[in-house]
Order: C-alpha cells, then structure tokens, then sequence
C-alpha cells in the first residue's frame, strides 16, 4: 500500500489558479494543487446543497478558477462530482500502514487531515442523503473501496463486520471534530487522542492482541 | 435519570394523524403519536434540506397531517425546529442505565432506535452543516444536552474528552447504520454488536476497569 497522491504540503504551497501546465515540475504540481482546490471546493458545496442544484459556476467562484478551467480539468460537471464521490484516492494514505498499527494510523492521518487542511478522507459519506441516487452511488463507493478494501486486510472471522465497526471509529471521530466541533477534541494533541482511540480501532483490525 | 418519554410502542401502536384529544387515554396517547410522527417527518427533511428551504405544507405532507394541525400542536415552523434541533428528550433513555454498564446500554439503545424507528437519539448533529446559523443552534444543543451532559455521568480526569470521544463512538455507528448502511452492521444481531462494541465505549466512560 503505497501513497502515490500529492502531497499535503505540494498543495499548501503552491496558490490554486495558477496554471503553467505546459510546463513541467513546478507547473504539473500547480495544476495538482489547482485540481486540489476545485476537488475541496466542490466537497464543501455538496456537504451542504443538493448536487443537483450545484452549478459549476458556484464551484468555480469558491475554488477561485474559471469555469472553464474546471471543465478543462474534468470534462464536465458530473465528473468532477464523481471524483468528488469517490474515495480511492484518500484510502491509498489512509491504509497506508502495516496491520498491526493501522489503528492507530489511521485515527492520526484522520485528525492531522482534518486539523491542517480541514479535509478527511471518508466523512463525506454522512451527506449521501442530500443527493438521491448519488447518494447510493455514494454508498456503494464506501461500501467498496472503504469497507471492503480494509476488509482485505484482516485476517480472522467476521472481518467484514470488524472493518465496519473499525471504520464506525472513524467516522465517528471525523463527525466530533469537523461537523459536531467538539473542543475538548479540537484542542487536544492529535497524539493523545490517538492513543486513547487507536487500540479501540486496532481492537476490531486485530482482536485479542493486547493493544492499550 | 428516568425515562419519561412516550414508550415506542404507543408511538407504533396508534395511526399518525388521528387526533381525538378532546378526551383523556388513548386520545392523549394519539396526540403524543402525531406529534411524533411530525417530528419524524420534519427531522427526515431537515437531513435534506436547509431549513430555510422547507415548507410547513411539505412536512405536513410527509407527516400525513394538516399543516393547521401542526401549528396547533408547535405554535410555528420555528418552534417546532427547534424542538427537532433539540436533544434533551431523546438524551433521557440514551443515558438511562447504571455508570458501569452505560456504554452497551448506549450502542444497544442506539441500534434498536435505528432499527426498529429508523430513530437515532444523536445522529442529526451531521447535518449541521445544511443549516447556516441554526446548524450553530444544533451544534451548541449538541454539546450542552449530549457531550456536556455525559461529562456530568463521568468521574476521573479528562471527562470532558472521554466523552466527546464515547459519543465520537456512537455517531459513528448511527453514521454506518443509518447513512453508509454497512449491511454487516445491518444485518448482525444486536446484541452481536453491543458485545462487540460496547466495551470500548465503556473503555472512555471507565478507562481502566475490565470492559471486556
């Protein structure tokens, strides 16, 4: 499980809209951040709104681009929501460590997302029923390349149940910090809590090992 | 904490709309059965719209009840909001059980909510976002009626995280039961999960005694 995506600190430096993608290096890695913009942009206005009623000009006007340049990107408008709605890209960082400590893993990479860039990787689930049948297009993206692709990790009886408890962990803790607020989480180090919520994770990946 | 909540069976006994509360009894029960059903009808179109894009005739719709009905059961659209954004009354039953067996209580109390009523006592901080300022309201309630009030049932250091932490537990499941659908967490029998879950709920709520 390698971590192919760009890098978090590629986006943050790099300003989006600024486009010099007939060239190379520093150009390809601003189309990136720019593409990174318009993916953040439209997740935030579908956390909110119906996709149906999300014009490409709203995505444009929050992410700072032109319309065109969306449509340049992404070919059009349902595209772009259907990167939006799908998580493969995120659960390549996400699982992105060895069995034994993914719990853990995976509760610090969820906060530090959220803390630094305000993003995590598989909260958007919980907006599925704004957006009809998106929405079950939604579900059945989670259900495969979230669920079912942690389930391929485990070893032992019930793992698919496991990895659905595991990743009911992990939506939760998305909810408390980026959509209930909860301060004492907000204001604790991410490595504290990732040790108090981790082996509750680790605890459903691989149950019966001592984790606390 | 006592539970003076309608029980769930007057609610599933009596037909939503028949209201004959000009006598005592069953009538009474058939008032607190239509009022129910209009706090599920608006609870159902608040997960889906913003607030301010939902007509009083659209939950009477849902609800199968006249919108004059409504109004003389919650005086207004806004008050009968801020009852559904309000937690106090399902946050009862959701804490109604002895400290030391609080979280299999909670993860039991939850999943038959979610299965039998398709209720979640907690679930709907999600659509905070959807709300503008009166996601702020339910993001407040939130912390006050449920984190705050979990706080309070605690003893020990970092109460106040360890709460916010066994909630974090509990959205996330409603999230994989109710949103995502997870059909292992569906389809497991209750009890299945509350052993498999509720211990480290338990874990926040007591760290340090045995919950396995």
């Amino acid at each position: 499980m390698t971590s192919p995506a760009p890098t978090a600190s590629a986006e943050a430096q790099s300003a989006p809209g600024v486009t010099r993608d007939h060239r190379s290096g520093p150009a390809r890695r601003d189309a990136e951040a720019t593409k990174a913009a318009i993916v953040r942009a439209c997740r935030h206005l579908l956390a909110r709104h119906a996709h149906t009623d999300i014009t490409l000009k709203a995505v444009a006007e929050r992410a700072g681009v032109s319309a065109p340049l969306i449509l340049k990107y992404f070919g059009n408008k349902d595209a772009l929501f259907s990167q939006v709605m799908n998580f493969e890209a995120d659960v390549e960082a996400f699982l992105d460590a060895p069995l034994e400590d993914l719990g853990r893993h995976m509760v610090r990479h969820l906060l530090i997302g959220q803390s630094e860039h305000g993003a995590d990787p598989i909260l958007r689930i919980v907006f599925a029923p704004l957006h009809g049948e998106q929405g079950d297009i939604l579900r059945a993206n989670f259900r495969t390349q979230v669920s079912d692709r942690l389930t391929e990790c485990l070893h032992g009886p019930d793992a698919g149940l496991r990895a659905e408890l595991a990743v009911s962990l992990l939506l939760g803790l998305g909810v408390m910090y980026g959509i209930a607020r909860g301060p004492h989480v907000r204001s604790a180090p991410i490595e504290e809590i990732t040790e108090r919520y981790g082996p509750a994770v680790q605890a459903q990946l691989t149950p019966g090992t001592l984790t606390g």
